[in-house]
């Protein structure tokens, strides 16, 4: 792997970084990695580091066992098995978000069903999955701290973009970190506009026909480039 | 048409872009179209492009029919045939706003009358209808992607100022880029004042004859003036 | 009257403005007067002009029914009657703020009762007074566009310092201007979290005796100066 | 103790003032003070000033009891009683924080239990006690302006992290500046999560044992520094 795509790789995961925290996905925890574009056994992800303040300096990168391939002794995620369990199991997957947005939660925490009810939302899925620690593995510390875990949320997620984790928060997966970063904004934005819509009697949610096709124009060309020029540039990096 | 003009047009029309974008009322997606005004067959609108990153180099000047009038490679919105059908039915229409601010999206997929409840939203309407994409086309993307879906939605729109798509957003039309801005600003809050009032009881709406009086006062040169100085500082034009 | 005066006053009327519009009370449309302390049947307000943009050259003099004391072409604020209005019927208010507050506006419309239930609210009195333009007027364009109008809102916020419009906003009065600003922000935070806890159940409301000595304690010296200097830094004024 | 010793501090006192500022804990009112590592009967507060806007120069040295350890004839705080009164209790708390974040306001004003609904919030305890000031002294200024309510609310805490007052606000307490930060600002996440969850069913509430491994694991060092140094950079301290 030549060290331009290694740089360019890098630079685009700490762009989505300061994105995810620009656009409120991110809070102090939280995380997105990339797939070595090289090296499919390899993922790039930060440093122990807020997103908002990552800079090309805080990323590592790691075998998807989750040992960084370079000695490394600073602080790191806790949770990165994670990303190397989804890799592993999900080829097509070339990048990760962890999240906690808060419009989430109340769906980790109820039965109430997640599921797209306009139209930017469709890259979500029909309906998102749901985890539960306790299912497995009972009274924990609540982090996805080691690898069967880390299968564990894979499995929940099978072969879909997006999973809820109890009480915790969310991950979304996509081919690449733009189209990764999209669903976590509207994932977290389809969650505020269903919580805001319940009360007040039962939504139409987008029908199966109608998600399949808009998610497929969605994460086309076209709108994809337009999303990631403008949180980009929201992000600072207007030029690039 | 002379170039003056052009020039003059075209800089409100990238003042209304971003000013949409700081008021909160469109993100990443949606657009603000405003009639040519020495030839009421065309229409200017910016490329692909999300409105807060919207400059001059990015406008360009459609026919009705939705073709650029001059040649043009770049990428352009795919939902200008809801600019282009409206500019045909409603000659009294010259400027045009299409955005997905979410406080109006419940309105879209439940059953609640979307109507005002305090005087800044008059401008509204005293109904705002509803449009669904499933009535002629069933299943579809869910954009306003070809004059047919166009059409249909001004149709909707008949002779009233505001319209919403379900699952999708809302669109908002005047005879100038300050009312539109104005109607979409005050749409969206009427809508979030209304989410924040049904669950404590019925809210006492205007009546008809205040909505009449309250319109035409609002639409009027005084306020007109206020709200575009305001919105215009807040968008980074102050001394235009 | 020096012009000593005039200028100081003239200034904090300036910062009461920006003020408003940094903490969210006041948008585009919404006003904040001062009465001259040299002259108690004249008051100060800015021209037809959004807070958050007034400058001290925007300031024009008025007498308290609502003419300008020098010649003025400027376009002027149309409800300026109920600036004067409140100054002919309450010698101990020296400020005048109107609103239109988004978390006011649910308790205008219904029959929630607007109370503090919180201490830093206990400014606001211990009920709001409502009026309806509907009483007395029938349907108007809903502005309180002339002296009639000014003395009806008068009459209901009796001696109290606070009163809503159906359908419209607020009126806020205090001896000086730190006081107006203080129980503007605090009476649209108190109505916000009511909102927020009215469907979980019935809140207690601080008793009569709280309302009275918190409100006692909060206008007075140290608590009215944090403010104001809180106020001040956020709004862009520092150092003054 | 050095003045090195001090002036660190000290500057981290300032650091924790604009943190929680920043992050939406505190407004105008509210406070955070630290106590003398090198003098357990002494702690620092700043003098009385919104928490935005505290320098260096406006921190104080004061007693248990609540004096000035100099002479100081600035105004100072009320409230100051309350840390007074918790340092004496809790030789194991070295960092208070006081605030009236608003989505903690409707579990103190209603019978709703404050219970943590997702991991960060493990830090606020299994359940968060209630006071209320009539019980033990009626109707008062709501304010903790002595010792004798500063002793009843160190009692309604007890041993544990966190405690709510009726109509007024919360308490935080924590081994140091850091974490009591982190756990105002989860509490304060917490509520809002639970306040948006609450209208869609009785939530899932994370189990004693989740509470338990969770808060060790958050409040050990890899969660904290990299909760610091985020609400470092944030609030304007980003090389510290």
């Amino acid at each position: 792997m030549s060290s331009d795509l290694n740089s360019h790789v890098i630079r685009d995961l700490v762009i989505a970084n300061r994105i995810l925290a620009r656009e409120g996905v991110i809070d102090d925890f939280g995380h997105v990695s990339v797939r070595n574009p090289a090296n499919p056994n390899r993922y790039f992800i930060a440093r122990s580091r807020s997103p908002e303040i990552v800079s090309a300096d805080d990323i590592v990168e790691f075998t998807l066992e989750g040992e960084p391939v370079q000695a490394e002794n600073r602080r790191l995620y806790i949770e990165r098995a994670l990303h190397g369990a989804i890799y592993m199991a999900r080829p097509d997957v070339n990048s990760v978000v962890h999240h906690h947005a808060r419009s989430i939660l109340p769906f980790t925490i109820t039965e109430l069903p997640l599921k797209p009810v306009f139209h930017m939302a469709a890259v979500i899925g029909a309906e998102v999955p749901k985890w539960d620690s306790q299912d497995e593995f009972g009274d924990t510390n609540m982090l996805i701290d080691d690898l069967p875990k880390g299968h564990s949320v894979a499995r929940a997620l099978g072969d879909g973009s997006t999973v809820v984790l109890r009480g915790h928060g969310a991950v979304c997966v996509a081919p690449g970190l733009a189209a990764a970063c999209f669903l976590s904004v509207y994932m977290m934005e389809n969650a505020r506009v269903l919580l805001e819509t319940l009360p007040h009697g039962n939504p139409v949610y987008l029908t199966s026909g109608e998600v399949e096709q808009t998610a497929k124009l969605l994460l086309s060309d076209v709108p994809m480039n337009r999303a990631w020029d403008y949180y980009k540039a929201r992000a600072g990096f207007p030029g690039i």
